[in-house]
């Protein structure tokens, strides 16, 4: 089968690879569609932590480089392994998978004893990792990371899931609820996510988003920011507009969705007495940080991995039509083939346009 | 009167001025001891932000520089302005002052309404913003600010339940409680009281305290440390240690009682997942924070600001013995004529063998 393969920073490579069998506890499936996440991009730039070496095998697949890249994917199941039940899995379902792979050491490790498999020491996740990827034609997976994905909810959104699980996720642990207020910097396909789940809990409250590239400032404007700003051009500096639209107050929750020096600035200084910082971001470099702010706001900074059984929730929201215009937010469909070029190249040098690309093996 | 009044950054004066008369609702107090703050230190070396100037006046005293310093203080009521409360407050009682300022303006300040003064964006403290100080022979306070000192605290204990407030407050605002482990980096006054404070929680779980003076570091397994550590002359580093000592899980609460650098780093390496750093110092710089760090272990990020409505509480368990052995960390007794050369430059110059110093009028 058809798999792209990463070998390290800036090289990538379509190439044939034997086709996976389902082992006991595990179901094929034959993939629909994969979404180029923002750290597969960082991997493409520059040497990324979480993925194996060449050299260096990774601790819980046992896998160096190469790797078959993807994590966002949702497809059809093609094969049962033994063991599975055949009652609950059948050939023809279409599924997602939840890709965060873990020790799962019950016992001796506290995260996966607690069910919270995301903070595991080892975390790591199918496609980064190793055991496979969904930019291929094929994975075989173990069922326990794989969700039934619901009739009305169409493949191309199914690959949207993961990202929107992991701004759901963040959403929850910043205590986000009706009636609050928010400021998102970067309206980058997590940022724009969020912002779908924010209205999604309050139709009506500020949401704020600073961007500053002019199509994702119109698209955030359609799925619902009340205010959005542009941080580059705005004559005042964003946290002063801010204030002035939560009467001087501040938000209750600032969510980083870029992950550079300005945005941290930005978001610290948006935010009320006793509010969140919640990153969603990776960094290339660590930010310096105005501790004195933190002391005297006794703000709340922190960051989310991930999910952390979120899955079956925002399954159910987005078949309900509670958060609802993923599809919108997929701004190109490319075959595999392609996956460079119109793929990772398109991401890094048209941000401006692109939002989520999908890709089909 | 005599009182030590700051001009600015190494310029310090004790001066005669004139007597305070208290106003309507104020109580006048003769001083017994005042303790020297790790802020009055900051401002002795360089300006400091919640000070005025000689020429902009802090916006709820309206006074610029000189002030009379101190805020950690105990004393005597000498007099009644008009007003008070004759059955609650009466001359000869010995209380102490919770030195707090805010704008108080109920309504359109929301810290201020919820009763949180502290974190009111205009929150100050008496001997900081104005007011008066308790490096001084007395001091005429609104009567909202005084709380009794229960009989069995001596003055010299009530000088020190200013910073046992806020390490007090720090502890409530971390969550540490029974059967929960502490890691506080630095063994100063607020690290100790921490310390003394942990202890009257739990008395057998894992607190380990990281510093490097010797002295301190016996004065921490004196006061109740599991174990301590020297961060200069360890072989292996800090984190890696406290790793060791929590079965390679890491502590639930990291305190930063140091505020450089290296205490932010080997707090946030030492946490666990979803554990919590909290930062009680002043930082002279912004430094450096590992954000994927945070983000890969959802580790919460925060600090305080003074204390919020704990001193009863604090007064409570000092009365009670259940925070215990606070004399025991006032290493001298000066007289206000020798505050800078007994009293800041002692704490700046001999750090080994100073923890806190109490000054008498």
């Amino acid at each position: 089968m058809k798999a792209a393969r990463y070998y390290g920073p800036g090289d990538i490579r379509v190439e044939v690879i034997e086709e996976p069998r389902p082992k006991e506890g595990q179901v094929k499936i034959k993939i629909a569609w994969n979404g180029i996440c923002g750290s597969d991009l960082h991997a493409y730039l520059t040497t990324v932590v979480k993925f194996p070496t060449k050299t260096e095998a990774n601790e819980l697949t046992g896998e160096t480089l190469p790797i078959t890249l993807g994590h966002e994917f949702s497809g059809t199941i093609v094969d049962l392994g033994s063991g599975v039940d055949g009652k609950k899995w059948q050939i023809g379902q279409n599924v997602i998978v939840e890709p965060v792979i873990s020790c799962l050491k019950t016992g001796s490790c506290g995260p996966c004893t607690a069910g919270s498999r995301n903070i595991c020491p080892l975390a790591n996740f199918i496609g980064i990792g190793g055991w496979g990827g969904g930019l291929a034609e094929f994975i075989a997976t173990d069922v326990r990371y794989v969700h039934h994905l619901p009739d009305s909810v169409p493949l191309e959104v199914g690959a949207c899931i993961e990202p929107l699980a992991v701004a759901y996720h963040a959403m929850k642990r910043s205590g986000f609820e009706k009636g609050k207020t928010a400021l998102i910097v970067g309206g980058g396909p997590i940022g724009l996510f969020l912002l779908r789940i924010l209205r999604s809990i309050d139709l009506e409250s500020t949401i704020i988003v600073s961007e500053p590239a002019t199509i994702r400032r119109s698209l955030a404007l359609k799925h619902g920011a009340s205010h959005v700003l542009d941080p580059v051009k705005t004559d005042r500096n964003v946290s002063e507009v801010v204030m002035g639209l939560t009467n001087g107050i501040g938000v209750d929750v600032a969510f980083d969705a870029a992950g550079v020096q300005a945005s941290l600035d930005v978001a610290l200084a948006s935010i009320r007495p006793r509010g969140i910082f919640m990153n969603v971001a990776i960094w290339e470099d660590n930010p310096r940080i105005n501790m004195n702010l933190i002391l005297s706001r006794e703000i709340v900074v922190t960051g989310v991995m991930g999910y952390d059984r979120v899955h079956e929730e925002v399954l159910g929201a987005v078949a309900s039509g509670k958060i609802s215009g993923l599809g919108e937010l997929i701004t190109s469909k490319i075959s595999l083939e392609d996956v460079v070029e119109k793929g990772f190249l398109a991401l890094l040098n048209e941000k401006d346009t692109q939002v989520k690309i999908l890709v089909h093996p």
